[in-house]
């Protein structure tokens, strides 16, 4: 029996044979990313039910020197899902942890859910929904992104202005380190100062640390009552006086805030069907603003009205539509959400994903299109923004003839230019979608590295055999070294 | 010359004469709980005036193997801030950050602070509230407590259930390792998915991972209106639906919610002057309720009328006091934060600082009181409660000659007797006080040893000669030895 042989006998010991797949045709959904472009391998994908045979199987996985892939609703952007091992000899095991989808306590005086790893976004919203509860976690995605990856990616959306990032959403974590040790902080506790939070090593970590099998998340209330407008404006930088306005006057209320640039509106008029524009003409750069209050007594629309009174006084606002309805206000969000569906109909986007300080948003937007313009100059330059984050995704949107047939490199280069800029200006590379297998060599290039050598004596300790999700977040010829 | 002679020198060159002392009498202040419990001993106490000399000092501390014992305000409760090292010949450098005490830039757009560590908290509390914005963290010793002792120890306070504690509050820290590297993160970035979140690990660490020289916090509006409530109340259970009535109908409003025992208020009614009681006798159990709104037009009486009648109405209310004046709402508060003096005049009591899930703080009072009547009956339990965050403040109060002589030894046993319950009840041995010098065998005793392996792991990576804040958080025996 060859090694492979032998160690899928050994998992399937474990998990049964409905729990684990090994044929091509079957693997080919989960090897691949899903907007089928990078192609992986794996000897198998492995579905388990529970925590300890997540153990199991990483103990096996140990034995037989194979490298693990977590995998949960393979919807990230920068193929940190695929399982692309550097050794050929050792394929690795891909893990699934969808069957894990249990929803397994909502507490509604604490304000808590506990859910398995493999639960999907939109189920859970439903779920806390029932018990009049919500999890602030919106982005394209939720029908079929999974709680662990969302954990593992940090991710972001629309509603991070009000309740953070994944990080700040999670009260706890259940884990299996790559020895298959298991770590359970389930414990709901709002205070627990007994040293080190490790559960926070692991947000964010792109599953190279461990496994997430559980957590425990923090609830919301409800929004009861909301408000919407649609702003334009003369430049980014009113934007960001309107913002501090509405963080005086409303400083809770903020569910979303989206600075969208002229350029990119026009791409949705031209190819989006069904879009409505509230203005004669479009704006040159257009404020998207939800408030929302869990209090249905509170008037939103006055305190709207309040802002925007003061942002013409002060000349920021150059016209604004606010919804007088539940029906204009989703015209409003589909224009927003149109955004990806009308690039792909474009050209080629090049999309980034920088963060800087909420107060140095225009500048970056400034320097950004000097940049493009000097460099670029057949791209069109388009902005979609979480304002209040200060997270800019710069699009430069190209031709299809304009893109040089090797189009990974080109669009390094691209990338190299636009991060220089966010670097400059003190922000980050990576905002929301994280570094994957796409951004590594731009981390390695770009990252403090007194920062980079911590990061790698971290993954050493915890994976000294460099098998969890190998060749993700940091450069594999690097982090294959064990120690500093 | 002897080795400290020569090291002092070394610190000399880079700090000048005016920043270090080594005489016992000035020292004297230092190197003492400011309780005057514990006692240590150093070389030295160093005041370094910026990043780049605390680097330099650690180098030098490095260099001659000398322990470094970071303090801030000493204002800890578990003796983290005392230089007790386990090896004689190197009794180590205090490194006071008193005097990097700069608030570097408060931006009211992004809503972010940047200050030294060395920043007294009501400094800060101050100056923010100059620029309309609030940094609400509050406790008792906020006249000196230092943002990097509050960073260190995740302080926690009386506003946590609506802003979390010190973690929640930190968007950057800058760190010195303990061989001189500094790890900036001040750019004040409210998204960045590069990796590993390795300020969460310093957050609560007490010292013994890094120096913490600066940090980037959170802004809050300021609070624009109040209401408070002193509400009567049968049980801990009935406090726990009351809670959960002000979830649903005040969810974003509860300031602080503070339960506490007719026993604690007793003892405030005997020892101190001048605290008016709204009731005609004390209530089995008290909780103290503030709600607070950033805008000004919140009616939140009337919220708190509210539910208040619905708590009549379901029974759970005994009787209720809304203040009805600031006057009043003070003097509410005043009987509240007279529980310590009141229980210093009294005897000695045995305090415990641990937390359970919201929803199981009545069953732990409970058992708790069950414990403490069958083994020390002499003891009257008395109990201050973070509501919200289900910490409890649990104490047993002693007359003096019911106290054996070696108090450390029987405060202990009165210890375990109490976490005991605390952990059956998936609760932990410290919420915000920290494990200090006081608790490092509890910890050992109690948590998780796949837990504690790893925090020793990470421990032996960052401090792999064990010279920052050495004998607190891990106990010394065991931290001394490398790697796992």
């Amino acid at each position: 029996m060859s090694k492979k042989a032998a160690m899928i006998e050994a998992i399937l010991a474990v998990v049964g044979t409905s729990s684990l797949i090994s044929s091509p045709e079957e693997m080919a959904p989960f090897v691949m990313d899903w907007r089928g472009r990078r192609q992986g391998r794996a000897h198998c994908v492995v579905f388990p039910k529970n925590t300890e045979e997540v153990s199991a199987i990483m103990r096996i996985a140990a034995r037989y020197s194979e490298p693990v892939f977590p995998v949960g609703g393979n919807t990230g952007l920068c193929f940190g899902a695929v399982p692309q091992a550097q050794d050929t000899v050792h394929p690795g095991i891909m893990l699934s942890l969808r069957r894990m989808n249990t929803i397994r306590e909502i507490d509604r005086i604490a304000n808590l859910v506990t859910v398995d790893a493999g639960v999907v976004l939109g189920d859970l919203h439903n779920a806390v929904a029932a018990e009049g509860r919500s999890l602030p976690m919106h982005l394209g995605s939720e029908g079929s992104a999974q709680i662990g990856g969302l954990i593992s990616t940090n991710a972001g959306g629309t509603n991070v202005i009000r309740y953070g990032p994944m990080r700040d959403l999670v009260a706890g974590l259940e884990l299996v380190l790559a020895d298959g040790t298991i770590l359970r902080n389930l414990e709901g506790l709002k205070k627990n100062n007994t040293g080190y939070m490790l559960d926070q090593l692991f947000i964010g970590a792109e599953g190279t640390l461990g496994i997430i099998t559980a957590a425990v998340l923090k609830l919301h209330p409800r929004i009861a009552t909301s408000a919407h407008a649609w702003i334009g404006l003369n430049s980014p930088s009113d934007a960001t006086s309107l913002l501090a306005l509405f963080r005086d006057r409303a400083p809770n209320l903020l569910e979303a805030c989206e600075l969208v640039s002229r350029s990119q509106y026009e791409l949705v008029l031209r190819h989006i069907e069904r879009v409505r524009l509230p203005f004669a003409e479009l704006p040159a750069w257009s404020l998207m603003v939800e408030l929302g209050s869990a209090d249905a007594a509170t008037d939103l629309d006055a305190i709207m009205e309040d802002v925007l009174q003061k942002g013409y006084e002060t000349g920021l606002i150059l016209d604004a539509v606010i919804a007088s309805s539940q029906a204009q206000a989703e015209e409003i969000w589909h224009f927003r959400h149109s955004v990806s569906e009308a690039n792909k109909k474009e050209g080629i986007g090049i999309v980034h994903d920088v963060c800087v300080r909420v107060s140095r948003v225009p500048d970056f937007i400034q320097a950004a299109d000097e940049v493009s313009a000097a460099r670029f100059p057949s791209a069109k330059s388009m902005v979609v923004c979480h304002l209040g984050d200060g997270n800019v995704h710069y699009t430069l949107m190209f031709q299809r003839q304009d893109v040089p047939a090797d189009d990974e490199v080109f669009a390094l280069e691209v990338e190299k230019a636009i991060h220089d800029v966010a670097v400059r200006l003190d922000g980050t590379i990576s905002a929301e979608h994280g570094i994957g297998r796409k951004l590594t060599s731009e981390l390695e290039r770009l990252a403090d590295p007194a920062r980079i050598q911590v990061m790698r004596q971290i993954k050493s300790l915890l994976d000294p055999d460099n098998r969890l999700n190998p060749g993700v977040l940091l450069n594999p010829c690097m982090s294959d070294h064990k120690g500093a």
